[in-house]
């Protein structure tokens, strides 16, 4: 980040996605269909609605057999028993239960909504996407594609859309890197007034994600991926579990 | 945000600014340093702490006293008692004190760490910069600066970098709009399967924060505004206090 140019974030338009597909292939396609085509160095910043559904990871709430908690938790937070019963299986902890959230930390360590379960873009009325198993290894089988085809070093984050707390609306969160250290560190960095930076650790690869949602949507637009191209990153090998604050360090848990 | 095309973010470079300089004017000028001109539609993020800079929002340490209460507090989080007397004042209610972590509502609303008083890029040994006193007003004024300047019609974010819960690292936010509508709903759209969106409403400004800090430096880089063109936004008037989450539906409060 130190010698900065401008940064550019190239909308990738696919196809619909199904179980099995490659999305290495159809995401250097879709580069190609830009009238360009992969550089090293290139961030493609990856929508997990699209990872899950070439995984296999969307189910039918038909399919579910709620649990006697499960059916009495839905009751108070105003939801099916089917749904909440998948959520509470992605979950390993409840964070916080309040009106009609519900807060939990998912199997990978992440604390959001409904534990990543989404019912929106998902093909079937009572069908559901879940979040990638392995958000990492995800990010890490685009990346390792990407380099087979084109023999181009890129780093690839798999992304969710989060709540927060104190602030309205929501934002993009990297849940998978590869090919990048998430987070960036000024810490012992001087100032413009040669102030030695105490304790500022960037959360990069959060604002890539954030940077990719101008682009991406969540509605009808099939952009699904965004190339962010001209941000120079440190390739040192990160993991998505990185941005996740450990419970001991979090002071609102 | 319906047809999207190619974003680009331009890092704007800003010589060293002090009370009372026309951001408007230095922005126009940098502008035209990058070979381009100010274009309709253009987004200009601009880090706080320049805002503060030529609003007066600096001062030095040396000419506060803390209150008892301050000293007290400031044993407790290991910091200066004027830092801590500097920070309260800034402050309307503390949220939370654990460890060295103090933190609180501001004047304004933002829920943050140390009430957003900062000691980095600050001239001086024992001088603080505090957060603009509003930063809606302050965004307003350099977009009406650059639209006397021009005759272009422009949006303006003033940022800040703040930690938040359950994720590591900070992420940049908007602390004051102009020319923008923070919020994006997409309630009622359609998504790919023709489902109906429940309640998703995106933090636009605060995507377009996170974009900017790609270019914008924490160091000593002297970027401390960026261009974002070729984003396409809701000019309806808002406030960066829309994305002030009210403390009755925060259920982290």
């Amino acid at each position: 980040m130190e010698k900065v140019g401008v940064v550019n974030i190239i909308p990738l338009r696919l196809p619909l996605v199904k179980e099995g597909d490659d999305l290495a292939k159809l995401i250097v396609d879709s580069v190609r269909d830009t009238g360009s085509r992969v550089e090293n160095g290139d961030v493609f910043v990856v929508a997990h609605k699209i990872v899950s559904r070439v995984e296999g990871r969307v189910i039918s709430l038909n399919d579910i057999k709620p649990s006697f908690f499960a059916a009495t938790l839905a009751e108070y937070v105003e939801k099916s028993p089917e749904l909440v019963e998948v959520i509470l299986r992605e979950s390993r902890k409840i964070v916080k239960v309040k009106g009609r959230h519900l807060i939990t930390e998912t199997r990978h360590g992440f604390v959001c909504a409904n534990a990543g379960v989404d019912l929106s873009n998902t093909p079937g009325e009572d069908s559901v996407t879940l979040l990638p198993l392995d958000p990492d290894g995800s990010a890490e089988r685009i990346r390792g594609g990407i380099f087979r085809l084109t023999g181009r070093k890129v780093a690839v984050i798999v992304s969710d859309t989060h709540g927060r707390p104190f602030r309205c609306g929501v934002v993009n969160v990297a849940l998978g890197v590869a090919g990048l250290n998430p987070l960036f560190s000024y810490v012992g960095k001087r100032d413009l007034f040669g102030y030695r930076m105490q304790h500022t650790l960037v959360a990069v690869a959060d604002l890539l994600a954030s940077a990719a949602a101008l682009v991406i949507g969540q509605c009808s637009e099939g952009v699904p991926v965004a190339l962010i191209r001209g941000f120079v990153f440190s390739d040192e090998e990160g993991s998505g579990k990185d941005l996740i604050r450990p419970e001991e360090q979090d002071i609102f848990r």
